[in-house]
């Protein structure tokens, strides 16, 4: 019998993304909650099917049998509804960047409003899952991470610790994203004709995922420099990380560096030394794909690391966490 | 020296394209009307430089020495500003669906709002130029055509005219718009996530413009029918048009009736039998293209006509009428 | 224990959509056949996975346990490859057009070559699951369906069967395709930059499609017009259908005639009245969407059907098809 | 009366960009020169109109009364043809990389083949009229310059001049360009579904685009890197540049030294301090344009150069060098 899964903000993509993997899920259910902050209509079909629906509260959440909720919300609607929901005793993993910094003064100097649930930061739980597994089995409130931070930290980490980026020459790290990064509201700068056939940057240097990379990668800040750029797609992103070797190496040594890292690692492919992926290698999967180039007359090396931002970058990473909670096979769902 | 004209509504997709073919126009030069509906922001160039701009008023345009104005607006702000216009002196081209229709009755019909400057139906002069063109040259007023009639019209009118169409079996109209069409406004339904890698139908059976291709075509409501269909591309008009001839006759019989009726139009162009236009080969021209196909065993005919709907639909064909009630040569800036 | 399910054409776009479903699979597990005829490098991973691989040659299939195959490949191949598989006692479910019109002059008359196996055509079963569903069951050679087939007859074969249809003033399909349609192989035609941003017909009233709508919708050949047209996208096909009704009618007596047809078919969805699916709404699912419109006033209807050609359209289908034959639920590895 | 221009190439990308400027020139008039490379068909018009076509051999040229060709041809044809043009009298700019590197053993490095016209070197000048103006003046043999260098040498060479770049930090360019960068030749790679929803680099750090930037821009080849990749668009070309301020200075800073080179720039526009263009900013038109963002507090810098590749990185750029050479104003046909 399956497991409900409530989940919140479901128009959204990440949402739609959420409630499609739980309905292939052989676990879980999902439970599609209605909060205020929904918009949009159901398509005109006759025969109705689709997930059972509950209000978007603690109280029709239990009683719908609701064990976890995903919340696809906007933060300020996460920090809103968390705390009822724990109070519940229903598990929360929260895809917006609400639990993600840690401390209230940061969350404000970044996402510029008043964090309102800031004693929850001592359990929130940074769920990526390639480095806190252990911790996520036990949490109640996982934040799921950022979309260009999953691809920066699994790219950036293992080499920060093997000690090959030579720091003080700084790393670069030139971010692609797909448009369904921007979420579902209508603004003209995401209107077709604006996006279409055109190609241009934002929050160059600011962007407002920079402090969790600063948190997980092992990088100072005046080490990382980020910029975030819209492709004309749907989904993906890739991100291109320019930086130096410490020593004579080839790409083939950091190819084992993450070999070593991610052997055992189901959602982490590496590709073989000159080779990097595209963004259809892994469109619609949970993977990570990274590759790697060095010119070693220069030792200047460059890393290409890509994944589905609404999958690895959002719902999918959102349901391997759900797995570690609900203490499921890490992939139940995913591959 | 150039002739100063005004455009209201410079920021909307037509304006931009009616500012930009003014620039290059060897007799013109655009004017910028700042009307309240305007909205968005310019290019943060460190050396401004670009058209003249004035406030949208008569006053103001008249101190400017505008001559003309080209109204890029909703149907709303053309109705609010035409009689000023006229009544400064100034000609007007007005771009919206406002005086189209040519009774208020039918203008509430279709587009659901009362008409506020109806006496003005008398002089507007319905600008096709192609079969409008010496009205056009004494008018004050002109009422651009929609795009989708354009199309249509310059498709459909030779075809009723020559007898060739078996009216009886109808005529039936499958058009197909890019989205920059549907106007600058930002909505869910033109955001990016949402038109790429999709493609749907509206207004099906009911399209406002459906009106303007009765008035013109020759046909009679219970024979023609038309569905708009959004392609995912920026800009560009097809449509597919069906009909059965009415005796035995070939592709090249149909080619003929077009190339009589237009050999001396400069921007009507028609395909040898059998082969039919591209959006490609109008895009970014003030060109309507139209091809044939016959199937000579059961008479059934499809004609494919293709504009660019931000030029021939909209700003080319305004300047093209432009030209002529200023007194120019009609394809002058637009070839 | 999973079933081998051989795939010949596995790098095409149909073929790696038949892998893909069949990795999902609750009981098969694709085998990679390796024909002379494929083309193209696999991604340079370190750690090779994926399906097992062996020859497209009988013997290799059946020493990997192979029981039935799909070809994902040109008719030619087909033609080639089928009876040796059938020797072998091998099951073939082939996704070409090589036993669709089951004639030899016919074949030739609309694929311009000789059939090479025109002795199987006896015992090819056309394989549409909603029309065909018994017989399937019991075949060892099943023809797959054509993409824009299978979404014209699933329109349109019930509306003849119940007499909606006035046939005598004909019905007209306006088909649009994703590009995927037109297979792996490079040409100009379906270079970006000639797709992009563009829209063109192709095969007016002569696609070779057409005989399998003959076939099967119930209509004869003066009855029935199609044409095909290439939208800028990767995937879906949508056709918009237009008729006159026999006798007053409404929208919802249509829809109704739908719902009796199809009201256990697990992937066929029909819509309320009015409403019409966009591509969107079937995108990787084996879905055909059906929506309806008419205006009452003059009878005129237009009908929208929506499939993945990849999914519904080929790959999904033949899946379907093959759960059939091996005698498993329908809609195993599908939903 | 015009002066003919003789295109070889005029089927390409940019041969179709510069037959089209020049049918808009004030002082030139396009003659279409046949080559054997030549493929693909005209469009089927009834009334065949368009420029005058001649054969691609220097005799037929002259006859023709061509002063000067533009080859838009891939470097081996335009070594071919050279030598037979200038013999003849007639000017040549060629679009190629044939006659950028200026000695025949980097070209056999980069392009991988020998070089059969390598007496030519001396007398071809490297048309970035920004930097070579009065050289092109006077010369017979104009190689106009790569996409990608374009817009790399003209926001870096600045900056090398005027000090303000920490040269062994080291500069990278992150460049990303649409698909008819590539040419027309149809290729799997560049197939619409191979691109459509994707992003992809290629050429990572050996790209052979890279000797025209050490070449003009003032760096060596230790301090640059540089990586191409691929949008899903049709046409424009966006860099990233990143680097270190050699001291304290703010973005202001910056934006003055560019001022200052290119304040009577006529393709050349900077942005304030803080903004970057996008490519819809460039596209259709000849300029380059540039803006700096700073972070003050690392001395981290990015700047963004976007151009139209088959413009200012192609055919406009290639005519800004042919009015040059042929003594109008620089900017004619061009604004």
């Amino acid at each position: 019998m399956s497991i409900p899964i409530g989940v919140v903000g479901f128009r959204g993509y990440s949402g739609v993304e959420a409630v499609g993997i739980l309905g292939r899920h052989p676990e879980f259910e999902p439970v599609l909650l209605e909060h205020r902050h929904d918009a949009g209509d159901d398509r005109k079909l006759v025969r109705k099917s689709g997930p059972r629906r509950a209000a978007a509260s603690p109280e029709a959440a239990r009683e719908a049998g609701v064990q976890a909720v995903l919340l696809a919300t906007p933060p300020e609607v996460s920090m809103d509804v968390t705390p009822g929901f724990l109070a519940a005793g229903i598990k929360v993993v929260d895809l917006s960047g609400a639990f993600r910094l840690q401390s209230a003064e940061n969350y404000k100097h970044w996402y510029k409003e008043d964090h309102t649930a800031a004693d929850l930061f001592s359990e929130a739980v940074y769920g990526l899952p390639e480095y806190n597994r252990a911790q996520n089995a036990g949490a109640r409130l996982i934040s799921n991470p950022g979309c260009y931070p999953t691809a920066a930290n699994l790219a950036i980490r293992p080499l920060v610790a093997a000690g090959v980026i030579d720091r003080a020459a700084g790393v670069i790290c030139d971010a692609k994203s797909g448009v369904s990064g921007a979420g579902r509201k209508a603004t003209h700068k995401n209107s077709f004709c604006e996006v279409t056939e055109n190609f241009s940057a934002y929050s160059i240097l600011r962007h407002r995922h920079v402090p969790e990379v600063l948190m997980t990668s092992g990088l100072e800040e005046p080490e990382f420099s980020f910029t975030a750029q819209l492709i004309p797609i749907d989904r993906g992103i890739l991100e291109t990380i320019y930086f130096r070797a410490t020593k004579s190496m080839t790409a083939a040594d950091i190819v084992g560096v993450y070999q070593k890292q991610y052997e055992n690692e189901p959602f982490v492919r590496i590709y073989e030394a000159g080779h990097v992926p595209d963004l259809h290698a892994v469109r619609h999967t949970n993977f990570c794909d990274i590759g790697v180039v060095l010119d070693a007359a220069t030792g200047r090396a460059v890393v290409v690391s890509a994944i589905d931002n609404l999958v690895k970058g959002a719902a999918g990473q959102a349901i391997q966490n759900l797995n570690l909670i609900m203490g499921f096979e890490e992939t139940a769902g995913l591959l």
